[in-house]
């Protein structure tokens, strides 16, 4: 069963919000095992949610369609449904008797544009809406199936748990959908497909792997559907771990923060961090996981190379004989902060991430990278791009898988 | 010109990545002047993006695409696009040619697959991709114009800035389309909402104001299409500052953190933050802005309430006495790390992200913001909500729109 979600509404066109309900619709109904097959945001006219709705079942067995449903003049999406299925409206009984209680309960006064939320399409299924005055209809024609619910997140969230994935999930039994994820580094997009061009033309036909890069990191999906599968499916995971050798960092589709915290919690080790070029950006992704407090200490964010002497006591003299962009400068301000912070694990960055300030000995996108584990200490140079923005997340994302590999 | 916007790609209908894409390119593209008439999720698969391409133009003159251009088996967008024009596959020199310069660059090796990107479609106008492989192609047939560009975002982002969005205004925007930008901060939508009703009603018919709430700011732009209505556009803007009385932060739509380092580096001083539930976020921010370091010193993230003391020298009675999150130790982080990195000001920030950690008299969302400029101090303590991201987003905007403030 194919589904297509129609979200309608001019406010996403115009930029005003953001359109969320789709990416949890999506997360909700793949958890499920439901195929999306398209993803459709339409203005509030009644042509265009037409054509939405023509270019939805053109692949789609299912549409869900989100908004355009409130009291106001300005939401059509009932309009252009009585249109799309050829009927007219009936007043329903029901769904004023909802929308009285509803109104009661909040001690609202009932008035004319909502009491017309009670005015339906005839020949479809009203399913009431427990937390809002727009009903949710379903419509059924030949093999199509169309459900119309409002678009105000909670309403919409209400709406698919309790009434349409209960109803979608009894009605259409989905095969299981298997999958297994795999977090590469230290490899382009293209060399790695390279690299797995003979495990891609052996995999069955019905197995798919998906390649999703981003910021320096490469993550695999390896899916099927149908739990008569997994056998196939643990044999093919194992294959393609062994193809990955030691680029592998983890089997998982975690954010490599959280692979961190969990590797750190799991030998309760601490870590601190100390910063220059990243500016604060490795400390924010530690600290976006909630619970970080149990293992990270803190940071130094010494953007001003004196602040890496006065804070960090990082020696005069390295920073002059070498640069603060060196290995020597790095791997004192990783031992400096653990010293300092009293943490058994410490990552320090130093780099050019541009677009100025670059030479010809560290051009822009030029990072040292050190980490520390007790007395252990791996330092490393890597050469990203001319993007500052790019360079920050590569350089957070690389420092923190090079940490995650000294803890094994 | 009306526009609709095609993102390719199976890792967003499955849920694994959110169309960040089409989010950001609205954005840029509303604040051009440009309509956005639909947004269109398809997956990697040729039939499915023809089909997308004939219904975004079913609607629109101009078809953006983003996605499904990298150098695997599983992007198939040019294949599509050259059955959608009926036209095949061209060696351009120039493409490769960028390509090599890109990975000699980065030290990357050439390998098959990444070579193959500079096939490109006949009869299409190629533009250079200055930060990746895949070229950006231009189509143009009667009345429609289709242009492909990379999903990475930051390829899709540097696209748009450099080569599209200039070419479709000097291409598409005849008339000027003016617009005024404030920043609101310190009041909920839909009280600024009510507020703005009368103001709203007096607009002539051919104004617009939209409102952009995001983490605690507002932001409102008030446009009108035509140089003739300059005047009336002066007057209006005047008329809306008197209305927003001070809640207005600043007149423009520049990111908060630019507009601190645009008063910073103006006025000549420098600033330090000291961080605590925001975890270098705020560090972070301020360092987005290329050449920051001209104005910014460094942080201490004190996440661990020890390295408060031993990093920051705040009083343990203070801590002991008042709480972490209290107005005596914040004022404490602002004073003492402006006086060690030696900076005209400091942020500093105390606070209960969430989930976790609420007590009766701090729950969840409370946050204490500290700011000095030399000698003054302004403290206050904000409460904000449940969500741990938002709560460290809101902190964020608030220190910067608190510093800023004070920088008059």
């Amino acid at each position: 069963m194919k589904i297509a979600i129609i979200t309608v509404g001019d406010e996403i066109l115009i930029g005003e919000i953001r359109d969320t309900n789709s990416i949890w619709m999506v997360a909700e109904l793949t958890r499920e095992g439901f195929e999306i097959v398209n993803i459709i945001t339409v203005g509030d006219n009644e042509e265009d949610i037409a054509k939405g709705i023509d270019f939805a079942f053109s692949r789609a067995d299912i549409v869900l369609m989100t908004g355009g449903v409130g009291p106001t003049r300005d939401d059509v999406t009932k309009r252009a449904l009585c249109n799309y299925f050829h009927t007219g409206l009936t007043f329903d009984q029901e769904v004023l008797q909802q929308i009285e209680r509803l109104f009661t309960k909040r001690n609202f006064t009932l008035n004319e544009p909502t009491r017309n939320q009670a005015y339906v399409p005839q020949g479809c299924t009203v399913i009431q809406n427990r937390v809002g005055t727009a009903p949710l209809l379903w419509f059924e024609r030949e093999n199509q199936l169309l459900v119309s619910m409002p678009g105000v997140p909670f309403e919409m969230k209400s709406a698919m748990r309790e009434e349409i994935i209960p109803r979608l999930k009894s009605r259409f039994l989905q095969d299981e959908y298997l999958k297994s994820h795999f977090l590469v580094s230290g490899i382009t997009e293209s060399s790695l497909a390279l690299q797995l061009e003979k495990f891609e033309r052996q995999l069955p036909e019905d197995f798919s792997l998906a390649y999703l890069p981003a910021n320096g990191l490469i993550r695999l999906r390896l899916s099927v559907r149908g739990l008569s599968r997994l056998p196939e499916m643990q044999l093919q995971t194992e294959q393609l771990k062994r193809e990955l050798q030691e680029r592998l960092v983890a089997e998982s589709d975690e954010p490599v923060e959280l692979l961190l915290g969990k590797a750190l919690r799991g030998r309760k080790l601490t870590i601190s961090t100390a910063e220059s070029c990243t500016g604060g950006y490795i400390a924010h992704r530690i600290t976006l996981v909630p619970g970080a407090s149990e293992y990270y200490k803190g940071s130094v964010v010494s953007y001003d190379n004196r602040i890496k002497i006065s804070m960090l006591d990082v020696s005069r003299s390295a920073i002059e004989s070498f640069g603060a962009v060196s290995r020597e400068v790095v791997e004192e301000m990783a031992l400096q902060v653990a010293a300092k912070m009293e943490s058994d694990c410490s990552i320090a960055v130093s780099g050019v991430a541009g677009p100025d300030g670059g030479t010809a000995l560290n051009p822009v996108g030029t990072v040292w990278i050190s980490t520390r584990l007790h007395d252990r200490q791996m330092t490393q140079r890597y050469q990203f791009g001319l993007s500052r923005e790019e360079n920050i997340n590569r350089t957070t994302n690389m420092a923190i898988v090079q940490m995650m590999k000294m803890l094994g």
